[in-house]
Order: structure tokens, then sequence, then C-alpha cells
């Protein structure tokens, strides 16, 4: 009995130990070769476990991706909250620019189109992303807006869906289709667009 | 001589046709099986073709889904004009809610998708359909826009190529991430956010 007490956590530990050597497999390799030319085969020979290990835990290489982020997200700790100095737009082109520089980091870069390939094409691995990892961060972006909203900097019918979405779409749109710069200066020209809107002030 | 020149017409609309015959071919399976299980093989079959004959015009599946689209656009004729009634938040709104019904589209949507990953991927690719195919839907998009500057309905300073990402990005974001519906009713708020900004109108 004192055994089989002791067996079992170690076989956990040594489960979870092998989980994210194939999770830090995946993610060093994607980065080197791409999602294209990434393996269930190389993950495995990169971790040193059999491909039928990772088969047994994850159905294909998306998944086994997916769940990369998730440990890479969850290292990070405390949920998301945005900077709330009471100054909205300063706030917003602090973010915007970091998620610039975070879009223009060459460590990320593959992993994210792989990650967002993934989702386009699987409705359900989407589900999961929506409710694991964005819908912290778009509950944080939404409670920074209701802050100002309640404010009265933002206007009292605004939907906030919709204002996260026009501030940040056009950021992730011009990455995932390399369709313009990404700079500083571009972050700060969506936020105070996206304020102001397009109609002239007077 | 007289059986060369009859000849080399001849042999042109013949390859021709086997060109439209393998873009139709892998514009179907795409639509069939999806992305993913789409080959060059499967295409081959059900064109009639060898497959040495696409790899001879095309490098990757990608490239071929690429011209299928261009070929469709290419035979829809005139380039792109957004309509013009004077009215901005009007036009604006049914050519969203023409947007929202064309995704919505089960005929388009994995060819879409398809494309949008090759594009996510490939920087060269991206290049073609910056300016091919996206490049004059854009132009056509700023021109409205412009047009509503000039008579003052939109921002003197405004950046017109921010205010057409403002508009659409939210659209083709949540689309492309099953991040939310995407209705009639979210395309006239999409309307309305971006041309009123998120501060309140005093």
């Amino acid at each position: 009995m004192a055994t089989q007490h002791r067996a079992a956590p170690n076989a956990a530990r040594r489960k979870e130990t092998s989980r994210q050597a194939i999770l830090a497999a995946a993610f060093d390799l994607l980065r080197e070769v791409g999602y294209a030319k990434l393996s269930i085969e190389g993950i495995a020979a990169r971790a040193g476990v059999g491909k039928q290990t990772i088969y047994r835990w994850w159905p294909s290489k998306g998944a086994v991706i997916f769940d990369a982020f998730l440990l890479l997200s969850a290292s990070e700790g405390e949920p998301p909250v945005l900077p709330d100095t009471g100054d909205l737009e300063t706030d917003l082109r602090l973010v915007l620019r970091a998620t610039v520089e975070e879009l223009n980091d060459p460590r990320y870069d593959q992993p994210m189109r792989a990650l967002a390939t993934e989702i386009a094409h699987d409705p359900d691995l989407a589900a999961v992303y929506a409710e694991r990892l964005d819908g912290p961060l778009k509950e944080a972006k939404r409670q920074r807006l209701r802050s100002a909203q309640q404010a009265g900097q933002l206007a009292e019918d605004l939907d906030l869906d919709v204002a996260v979405e026009m501030i940040w779409s056009p950021l992730l749109n011009r990455w995932l289709h390399h369709s313009g710069p990404l700079t500083a200066e571009y972050a700060d020209r969506v936020v105070a667009t996206a304020l102001n809107g397009l109609r002239p002030r007077h």
C-alpha cells in the first residue's frame, strides 16, 4: 500500500515532465522550421519520447501547439490587467505599442501564426481558445474601457465588444496578412482614430 | 508554315482550357474536403490531368487556390466600386452587410479560409495578393471615404488606410477566428462605431 501511494505521484510527475518536454520541443521546433514542416515525429524526436506518447495525449500538431501556448500564458501567472492611469489614450497607446512589439518579435511570429491558422480552420479549437486564452484578455480590455466609460470618457451607449474589436483588429489583421508595417506610430494612429471616430469633431 | 500558324493558337487554347479545369477542380474540391485534405493529386484526378501538369504551372496547392481566386475575381469584370449615394453611413451599411453575407456563405468559407492561411504563412503570396486582389478593392474603399471627406463628412486629417482597416478588420477578424456572430446588426454597429468613435459626441 505504501509503495502504491508513492508510485502514483511519481508516475504523475513523470507524465507531467514528459508533457512539458513535448510542449517545449513543439514550441522550439515551430520557431525553427515553421508550421508547415512541423511534424509529430519531429516533436517526438526532439522531446526524446515515442510518437505514440504524443498521439495518446493530443490528436494533432495543432492541439500540441495550442497547449504549448496555454502553458506559456499560464506561466505568466496572474490574469491580465490593462494599465489604468485615468488617461485612456495614453494607456491604450502603451498597450498597443507593446502588442506591436510582440507581433514583430521573431520568437513569437511563427507560433502565433500557427495558432491563428489552426483557429481559422477548427471551430472547436476556436471555442477553447476563446474561453481559455483570448477570453481573459478580452475581459481585461473591456474592463479598461468600462472604467473609462464610467468616468464619462467614452460614449454611454458604447458596445464594449465592438469597441475592443475596433481597437485591436486592425493590428492583428495587418500582422496576419502582412498588409502593412506595424510601427509604434501606426499603433498611436489606430488608438486616436478609434477614440475620435472618422467623422469630424466640432 | 500555315499549319504552324494554326497549331500555336490551338495549343494555347488547350493549355488555357486545362488551366481553367484545374482551377475549377481546385475550388470545388477545397469546398468539399477542406484545405488540410486538399492535395495536388486530388486536384489532378478531378481535373482529368496528370499531376506533373499542375506542378509545371504551380509550385504548391496554395498557389493553385490563389489563381482560382484571381480567375473568380477577374470573371467579375470591372474594377470594384463602392456605392456612392452621398449618404456614407447608408452606403457602408449596405457594403458591410454584403460582406457579412459573403463571409457566411458556405460556398466561399473554405476557399477564403485557405487563402487567408496561405497569405498568413507566405509573405511573397501576401504581396501578390495585396497587389492583384486586395489592392483594387482597398482603393475602391478609400475612394468612397475620400469622396465623403471632400464633402466634409469625414475628418480632414483622417488617415484613409487606417479608416478602411478600422471599418473592415473587425468583420474579417471575427470571421477568421470564429470569435462572434456575423450579422447585419453587427455590420451596422461597426459602421456607426467607426464613424462616431468611442468618445462621447457632444
